[in-house]
């Protein structure tokens, strides 16, 4: 499903998207050099720490553009949607 | 710091890694492609279970290696250095 609205921080996520994946090259290269183990576990934590951040970012922007202009439209299926995301990211 | 002891899943981690990276790499597209908020939620939820169970492989291989090692040689940083990375991995 492709959106029909703008988003503010498309650019915003795409670098925090770029460098958690340079962040994660970087981890590989740990496991691979046989780094200690704790340091690649706390460089993994950071990455999930980034990745749920830029995951913050889209659902704020979400519901800043796309669900309001879904409620203004009474689109109820938006809202379901949304349910099921934040169900499936926030554990 | 080198580790000085075999793992036996450092060839799983790597290819976890390599999948992990390519997921986040497809995840960026679909950001960069304007793709629905809700579904690119999803795949970083993905992503970031993914990140989760490559972390716990590694605690484990950790465990029966490492650890078991300094404990033979009672040497108890490393259960220190483990209680960190622990505590900063789980959350």
């Amino acid at each position: 499903m492709q959106l029909e609205h703008k988003h503010t921080e498309t650019k915003n996520v795409v670098n925090r998207l770029s460098r958690a994946i340079g962040h994660l090259e970087a981890v590989k290269k740990m496991v691979i050099d046989g780094k200690d183990c704790t340091d690649i576990l706390i460089q993994l934590s950071a990455v999930n720490a980034a990745i749920n951040n830029t995951g913050k970012i889209i659902l704020v922007d979400h519901i800043r553009h796309c669900v309001a202009d879904a409620v203004e439209k009474e689109d109820h299926t938006v809202l379901d949607q949304l349910e099921d995301a934040i169900n499936k990211f926030i554990r």
